[in-house]
């Protein structure tokens, strides 16, 4: 009944405000849902399933008389409403829907579509009572910053002043060296007082946010490495810098969010050092020393020592740590959270997760949570720490596999080792879906959408092309998520690796910068900003074929029709029986016969409105 | 490059000894894993990816010369076979492997099967370093009893010896009530001496390993509803009667297992009672008592009172009685164990599965501890708790659907309500693959594979046919998972419910026994105990469609190939340049241009030997 070439007569749900009631769920209480089932699709009835206390329960869904016949953001008059409410039993709440058809055919809507077979409770629907965190980051647009390589102020220190193990460069001639010993000491001297100086340039793109890598103290460009926590380093302009930075984002009402690492530190950090020099100290307890003096680490890179959340000293220190520099932050990136509190027959990752919250939420209860994780990170989410993650998995990826240039060579697809594969519009949109199914929508909404980052190769390399590079951009600011830009690719700046990535931006180099690039990041950051529907809207997908990925964003009141093409291809219709007009590179259609006919075009990303 | 229509020339592994070193994972260890790569496939570089301590890690798999261009369990000399050792650095290994092609094409081998994008990490491989259960249980086939309704022996009281709430019926005369009042007390008056009369019948269809239903006292036919759980029926034959069914079973070789409910009991339990009247009893903690004297219930149920597992007194009582009872049985299915120990916020079911789990250990180290669950259990396995569940969502469901006759109309979809849906070979398999890829290959084949049992309908009343039964039944034994038979359908009896299928046993009513159904299954269950590929082999799959499901069992000395089909179908070519022996209605076949053609057919399971 369900044809995967016609996803736009899918029946759809979502944790939208269009789908689901917007109230925080309460143990106890009940959250409305609704299931979109476009005309044209016979189904006879629909069920809620869910799952309390560890057993099945169903509910009969019921029609809304009163949305059914109406056309919902702009569209879809002939589309049946069905409701149910969902029991909050539980923190985390699963649910789905059966559909049923007239000869008893039975379908699931899942969080990853429509599907004919029964499957696991992985992809559930989910409603969560832990608070999901502040309502600015709902909104946040994000900008990541390297300090060493955004802006260097007039009071940077100049090469005579730089400690041994920096090596000074300089921040328009000398080449970023991307591997090999010199490549954490190569230093170009941005400061905290070098970004105050660029914020109309950020917010220019309608950004929201900073986040900010490292600034404690380190022996390295990159400062993963803090010799302590309770300094920001000097060469940064120090805690008066960091305070003033911070005064500045604010004023604009801006955010500025800070970078910890909470699963390991370096061994030039002073509470390893203590612990390393003196079996008896009492900082011993917080790494996992063995009796030869051996000791866990990250990898096992020994510069990388990692904690051992089982003593009691790591959690007051830590807790210390991320309140203390609240006086300043919004919240806080969480570096490795992957690994934090997981050591062999140990997992207190969300144990630790949670506890970290609190101490946030202790000194700022409107602070930012968000989690790296590079692979599968939905088993930490939802569970009252994290509020979303870096989305590498669910984004990232899948957006590089599908727009990756034809003649990309790199050594690693983000960190799976071997060249970025090249994968069809389907398989881009099967991996979106399985990620995105994987949490719930707040998560997935408070999620950053990176297209890169400083950890891994630039988008403008791996797409090889402006073309491709702004279709990228064009899904970062129109999918549900956080759209997180890494400084200076919206300039198209370009790296093979992290270390590559991190040029010194190109304020005194217009040659290295592409403005036509920068004027789409614009346009597109700007939309994202404008519009409702591309910030809180569902996300519903109407069609995907090896070229082509194209959805709707939608709230009651409007929806944004988005199509993107990695290449040239044929016209594509859609069972939408409404007119389009133009919003972004697009021009007005007309419906005829039940359906509206996108054109046939070349790569590119164009956005309408379904409606006149 | 990996077509799905030919899943015969997909790269292959599983948990089984011939891709899987057959060692107890320890932490610190490592395990040697193999894919299968068919011949004829470009697969340049293996990759072996895992996720310890919540990181991920690659390693690159070597070919191994040793096994590739051997003809492996009789086929596929051609293959190419890659290996690499897993490091075991936490309880749950999970892992999986990046297959890469000639031009950066990238796949997953998962234990769902080959993909072409990423996916979550919930369907990878899984190495687990908790025990697994008694080796008795690898090779079990298990036969489910209803105690009331199997055999009633002379001892049995008379209609003048009941209790108030049993109404006496008649064996061979009266026919089963299945809904309203009545039901639970219906009294036919099977006894444990009954049993003991019919093992022979058991033997005769390779039965190991009797699961019975409750047998303590209670106000009803099912005895879910305990009034104690320190004594045996004396309806039943007491203490006494179970401990000479244990003998008698012991005699043969074969084993006991008992049904305890661990979520909550009746409300004439004599627990509840004193805690019902008395809120000072020690008792009182045991339940979820409200101020007002209301408590949590099973389904809100007032009748079946929900544990409170907070209690450390249910720990105490429910504790002694697993071991008490463990003089005579060999171990224990678990009742409702998917609420077990949840309500609200409190989620202790995984800890409350490994305390009991140590208990039967402490006095039975090779008893079984199965858990009931009617939809996704793979959260609550692998953790060193229950061994395995009652598998109704990854073999019974998607069974009937396949099998389903074209008239059924039942209420009840197991616990789905509305009637069982038609869904054809692919939709099948994906189910069983989905539900699979969530456990160990341990967890998954120490499950019990079902067809039915006596809480669902009857397979014969949904398949409608003795043809469609008996593929049902011949994939029971031939599918990894033990084989569970609910006592009577070997008969071919019918019910469509649980309590309809809780039909008397026709032993004295040869016009009720379909002869012909209980000879296949003496056939088809005596196959699956003479063949170890049966037992322990791996499972690769080879050909989905509508109508045909084939598959091979497949050790390194041996490969069967099981072919079932629901209706007419046309011939099917296989990839396997290999002759066929038949072993189970099927002529021997023969390859020509490296494929073999399985000729085309009625509904049947067929089974063949790979090589000559």
């Amino acid at each position: 009944m369900f044809d995967p070439d016609v996803l736009g007569l899918h029946p759809h749900h979502d944790g939208s405000a269009l789908y689901t009631e917007q109230i925080r769920p309460v143990l106890g209480g009940a959250v409305r849902v609704w299931v979109r089932v476009p005309a044209r699709t016979a189904i006879k009835e629909v069920l809620l399933r869910t799952t309390p206390d560890g057993d099945v329960l169903y509910r009969r869904a019921a029609i809304d008389e009163e949305r059914t016949g109406r056309a919902l953001g702009g569209y879809g008059a002939g589309d049946v409403w069905w409701y149910a409410d969902v029991p909050i039993r539980n923190p985390v709440t699963g649910y789905r829907f059966v559909l049923r058809g007239p000869a008893d055919e039975s379908y699931w809507l899942t969080a990853a579509g429509v599907v004919g077979h029964d499957v696991r409770d992985t992809t559930d629907f989910r409603l969560v009572t832990h608070d999901p965190g502040p309502d600015w980051a709902r909104d946040a647009i994000v900008y990541e910053i390297f300090p060493d390589r955004f802006a260097r102020s007039a009071g940077s220190p100049e090469p005579s002043g730089l400690p041994d193990w920096a090596v000074a460069a300089d921040w328009d001639e000398d080449t970023v060296i991307h591997a090999g010993p010199l490549t954490p000491r190569q230093f170009y001297g941005g400061d905290l007082d070098g970004i105050i100086e660029h914020l109309d340039h950020l917010q220019s793109l309608a950004v929201t946010a900073i986040y900010l890598r490292p600034v404690f103290p380190a022996e390295s460009n990159h400062r993963y490495n803090a010799t302590t926590f309770d300094l920001v380093d000097p060469l940064l302009g120090g805690e008066a810098a960091l305070k003033r930075l911070a005064a500045a984002v604010h004023a604009r009402g801006m955010r500025l969010i800070g970078d910890i690492t909470t699963n390991h530190c370096g061994d030039a950090h002073e509470w390893f050092r203590t612990a390393h020099a003196d079996p008896g100290a009492p900082e011993r307890e917080m790494f996992y020393f063995d009796a030869d003096g051996g000791y866990e680490a990250w990898y096992g890179v020994p510069s990388l020592p990692k904690f051992n959340w089982e003593s009691p000293l790591v959690h007051e220190r830590m807790a210390a740590v991320v309140r203390r520099w609240l006086e300043y932050y919004d919240g806080w990136r969480v570096d490795v959270a992957n690994m934090t509190g997981r050591n062999r027959e140990v997992d207190r990752t969300l144990e630790i997760a949670a506890e970290l919250r609190r101490e946030v939420e202790r000194v700022r209860p409107d602070a930012v949570l968000i989690a790296e994780h590079n692979y599968d990170a939905a088993p930490d989410l939802d569970a009252g720490g994290w509020q979303g993650t870096m989305n590498y998995a669910g984004f990232t990826r899948p957006l590089w596999a599908w727009l990756r240039g034809p003649d990309v060579r790199l050594p690693y697809f983000i960190d799976v080792p071997g060249n970025v594969p090249s994968r069809d519009g389907r398989n881009t949109l099967a991996a979106m879906r399985a990620f995105a199914a994987g949490m719930s929508w707040t998560s997935l909404t408070r999620s950053w959408q990176l297209l890169d980052s400083y950890d891994c190769a630039r988008v403008r390399t791996v797409t090889g092309s402006r073309e491709r590079h702004l279709v990228a951009a064009g899904l970062q600011a129109t999918l549900p998520g956080t759209p997180t830009v890494c400084g200076g690719s919206e300039y198209g700046l370009t790296g093979v690796n992290g270390e590559d990535a991190r040029t010194p931006m190109p304020w005194r180099r217009p040659g290295d910068r592409d403005e036509a690039t920068f004027l789409a990041y614009q346009r597109l950051l700007g939309l994202r900003a404008a519009e409702p529907a591309l910030r809180r809207g569902g996300l519903r997908w109407l069609h995907a074929d090896a070229d082509t990925l194209i959805f709707l964003r939608e709230t009651a009141s409007e929806s944004l029709l988005v199509a993107a093409a990695r290449a040239e291809h044929g016209p594509v219709a859609l069972p939408l029986d409404a007119p389009l007009t133009g919003v972004y590179d697009a021009a007005d259609l007309t419906p005829s016969n039940g359906q509206v006919v996108l054109p046939a075009g070349a790569a590119a990303l164009r956005i309408w409105r379904v409606g006149r």
